[in-house]
């Protein structure tokens, strides 16, 4: 991708609080990018009332009104190819991406997963890590692929597990560091520092 | 476990690495135990060699020699058992252990692995690691149950894949890590601070 000001899309389905601290980097001139637009699967999404207040375009797109996968993804890539979308952002976008998007958007859709990846992949990543007994977890920016959180890595931070915590504290102390994390990697793209060499990651710090 | 010195068995197939560096943190005063004996299923172990020069009493326990699992793991029970051992440590021992070995000594059977578990279990985990493309791995030190590389997590450590890392440079930042950990967590068990409830290991740090 070339370096300059990134045209994001972000996809939400919950509160939107990777949402809004993409926002936050960007109002505070750490991340070179703009969200054109947010786009969520719910209707009661926190994510779009909080687009509507930050004055960022929102749409929801209502799944059950289109017979599958991939006139649902359509629609989708119809949205984000009339904003020309440099890079779709997942920030709890609860839905596996299908074909459609992907091929829209090759190496172009990162999503944030809070766990170290290839541990406790899907959902409630934070409680599996609290019942496994880990030590150590953290979260993952990658690029999507056809799997569930299987893409390649982008970054990784590690945030320990503490003896007594639970689901609800480990989940705290990992969304402060994706927060950091995710306009970290996004700031990298829109250097244009971010090389991709199959499964791997490289990243120019030069 | 009642605190005191540890009667320690090691089991190895290979060099013996971990073997050597926990000789060594007894030596040194680290570590509270003794090696009453160490035991390889492969006649060709470096670690059997490394046992004679260091005077520690070792056994070939030749797997062939024994109809099936159960039959050799009832002979390693038995060397165990005449040695009064309290607490076996797999390092570099390339076998499932199974039901005779586990029920003989409940809990009192500890591995390490190196990766940050549950990610890469099995053979190679260096390599899973550095082919997956994760940005950090490390080792862990768990119980051994019935499972491969599944048991209870007692530690972590973290260790950092660099961007051209091969398998080697990984396992190898990885192994100075490993025979740290090991001394350490089997000290703590030395100590009677080492807690297990269900899955969750608690270690008393007072």
């Amino acid at each position: 991708m070339e370096p300059g000001c990134l045209r994001l899309a972000v996809l939400a389905s919950g509160r939107g609080s990777n949402f809004l601290a993409i926002l936050e980097a960007i109002k505070q001139g750490r991340l070179n990018a703009q969200i054109e637009v947010l786009i969520s699967d719910k209707s009661a999404a926190l994510a779009l009332q909080k687009a509507e207040e930050a004055g960022i375009p929102h749409i929801f797109i209502d799944p059950s009104l289109f017979p599958d996968r991939p006139s649902y993804e359509s629609e989708i890539v119809k949205q984000l190819q009339a904003r020309e979308i440099d890079l779709v952002v997942l920030a709890g976008y609860m839905r596996l991406v299908g074909k459609v998007l992907l091929q829209a958007y090759p190496h172009r859709i990162v999503n944030i997963h809070p766990a170290l990846l290839p541990s406790f992949t899907g959902l409630h990543a934070q409680r599996q890590a609290v019942d496994y007994g880990v030590k150590f977890s953290g979260c993952t920016v990658h690029f999507v692929d056809d799997g569930m959180d299987t893409g390649p890595i982008i970054e990784q931070v590690v945030v320990p597990v503490l003896p007594d915590d639970s689901e609800d504290d480990l989940a705290e102390r990992i969304l402060v560091q994706e927060h950091e994390l995710y306009a970290r990697v996004l700031q990298w793209i829109a250097e244009g520092r971010v090389y991709i060499e199959g499964r791997k990651i490289y990243v120019d710090h030069d």
